[in-house]
Order: C-alpha cells, then structure tokens, then sequence
C-alpha cells in the first residue's frame, strides 16, 4: 500500500552496496525522496556521468578516463618498480600515501577458490605482459594478508620464480583481514617502507 | 591524476546522504565502478524512477504515487483517529506495526527554533484543515520523546486545546533521543499500546 515497485527496487539497489544494510538502504530511499527532486536526481546524475566516463586501462587494469591511464604514460613514474594490488581502490589509498612512484597493476581479484576465484579470475596474462613490457627490478605484492591474500602472494611468487625479479610483500604490521583502504595512513607508509622478500 | 571532478562530484553526492561519511562514500564510489556499468546504471534509473514517480499527498503531505494517497482515500481506514509524526518514514514505520488502522497526518518536521523551524515550518494549517475534515475523536502525537518532540507535543497541544479531541502521545517506553525507525516492532508496539493524555 505504502511502498511501490519503484520504491522496492530503489532500496534493494541500495542494500547490493558494499556495507549497506536493509534498514539503512531505506532510510536513503526515504531521504532521497524526502529532499528536492532535482537534489535527488543529482545523485543519479552523477552516478550516469562517473559510470560512462571511466573504463578499465588495458595496460594495468586501473580504472581510468583515459586508455591508457596516466599512471601508466607518466613519464615521471619508476619502470623499475611494479606495484600488484587486489583493486582499484588500493591503487587511490597507495597514491594518497605519497611515496611510492613505481607502476601499478591490479589484479581485479585475489585467489579465493572456495568463492570462483581461481588463478583465472586473477588478470595474470596482463601482469606477465606488463612484467615484460617494464622489466621491473622490483615486483611489490602489496596484497592484504589474510588467507586469500598470502594464496596470491605464494602462487605469485611460485609462478615468477625464473624471473629475474625481487619479488617483495609490504609488512605485516597491517592488521590480519584488514583492508588497505581503512588503515592509518602511518601504518599503511610503515608497511610499506618494511616490505621483505616474498 | 587519479581521481576527476566527476569521481569527486560522486563522492560528494554520496557523502550528502544521511550516515554517509567520506570513507564510506568513496567505498561506494570505487564500487559503482568497479562493477559491470549497466549493473551501477541500475542504481541511477532506480533512483529517477522512484523520484520521478512519488509526490507529496495534498491531504496528508505523506510522500505517494496517487493523489491524494491511498491512506488518505482508503474506506477501509479508521477516520475516529488521526495520527500526527514527524516524517514519511515514520508512516511507514508504524504502517509495519500492522495495528493502527487510523489515518495521518506528516507534520515535515519538529519545533526547533534554533534550527530554523518555528510554528510555520510544521505544516499547521495542513494539519488544522484535516482535523476539520475528519473530525476525529482522537489525536495521536507519535512523535519522538527529544526536546524538539516535547516542544512540538507542547505547542500543539495548547493551540489545539479548544478543539473537542483527546489528543494522546506515544508512551516514553522509547529510548529519550531515539528515532522511531530504528526502534524494534515491540518497543513500538508497545509504546504505541500504551499512550497517554498529553
């Protein structure tokens, strides 16, 4: 009687976001259609505007508004160093550090088989080129260390083994299951400044 | 380099929402991205169709798709009781109870001068024209027990203390401060069970 399709299908848009609740999903539908419709329809618009304007850089798998993305034509980065994270967002939190400047690639998703996520789910052909292309000294595994990530990091560096690399992980002074992305910016500078050979 | 005045203009579309900080919007911004574009383009049509589609009752001021609203023009309702709340969400909420079988009245918000809401803010005359038309014997105040709750009981109860109602609030089996959504069905039901004369 009170709620419509629309309404419905408004909120359960909602809840399918990460760390979005049901109860919460409804307060923002409620709110949404609380406030001035041209407020709300900003919202919307600004989803369409972000959504078509980025893609995926074909060379690091970063999302991006150019093909490829700056992070990889920089001419001002360091081919020395190549930078593996599980996603995108871990590419903004490492660069918001301010003190790496090697390459990036992202890896889309970390070995999880129990979840559909073999080695094929793991972007390797693109890494392998992208190793090939750059010659990094350095390969930095900067993946979360939680079962699926130390998976990653082992079948990494059992695959890359005849490379001529130093394949390095960022410190374990990140919390165990912890995300990059909400960690201090201290502890996340100190982990990575301590990274050891993997 | 990373992040473009459209991510920035999500992000702070995102962060406008209630209980959305700025961690939290970027997270959703990442994600919007991250997944399949026709999948996060899902979420903007949703919420234009659900905009686009609700309007404010001319009776109740109740947020609906027909006008006036379904709990306004239902035969099936009760018009001995009309019950007065702070927002849309809170019909909605009570309408969940499944137990009042009255009609509404969503008085947009509460007495809060120092906010900027005095008396005109409130949508009296809405309320004192629906009183006329109705002419109910009961007037529920179901709005929350906070210092604006209480002064907006107050003041409505002095300028309706000619009018021939017994006007009754929620029992302050609340928690003081809380909101009514998010209280469980008991509480409510009981709260609701349990008014008194204010």
């Amino acid at each position: 009687m009170l709620k419509s399709p629309r309404f419905d299908e408004l909120v359960a848009k909602f809840s399918s976001l990460p760390g979005i609740g049901r109860k919460t999903a409804q307060r923002l539908a409620w709110h949404l259609l609380s406030i001035p419709k041209e407020k709300a329809l900003e919202l919307s618009t600004a989803i369409q505007n972000a959504v078509q304007s980025y893609t995926t850089c074909s060379t690091c798998c970063m999302l991006t508004e150019v093909n490829p993305c700056t992070l990889c034509t920089s001419p001002e980065r360091d081919d020395s160093q190549l930078c593996v994270v599980e996603s995108h967002s871990d590419v903004f939190t490492l660069e918001s550090m301010n003190e790496y400047r090697g390459r990036y690639y992202v890896l889309g998703h970390l070995l999880s088989p129990l979840d559909g996520y073999g080695p094929d789910a793991l972007g390797i052909p693109g890494l392998l080129k992208r190793i090939e292309e750059l010659q990094p000294e350095e390969l930095i595994l900067a993946l979360k260390p939680s079962a699926e990530g130390e998976a990653t990091i082992h079948y990494l560096t059992e695959l890359l083994q005849d490379h001529e690399l130093n394949i390095t992980r960022l410190s374990v002074g990140l919390p165990f299951g912890g995300d990059l992305e909400y960690s201090g910016t201290l502890t996340l500078a100190n982990a990575f400044k301590r990274r050891f050979p993997a």
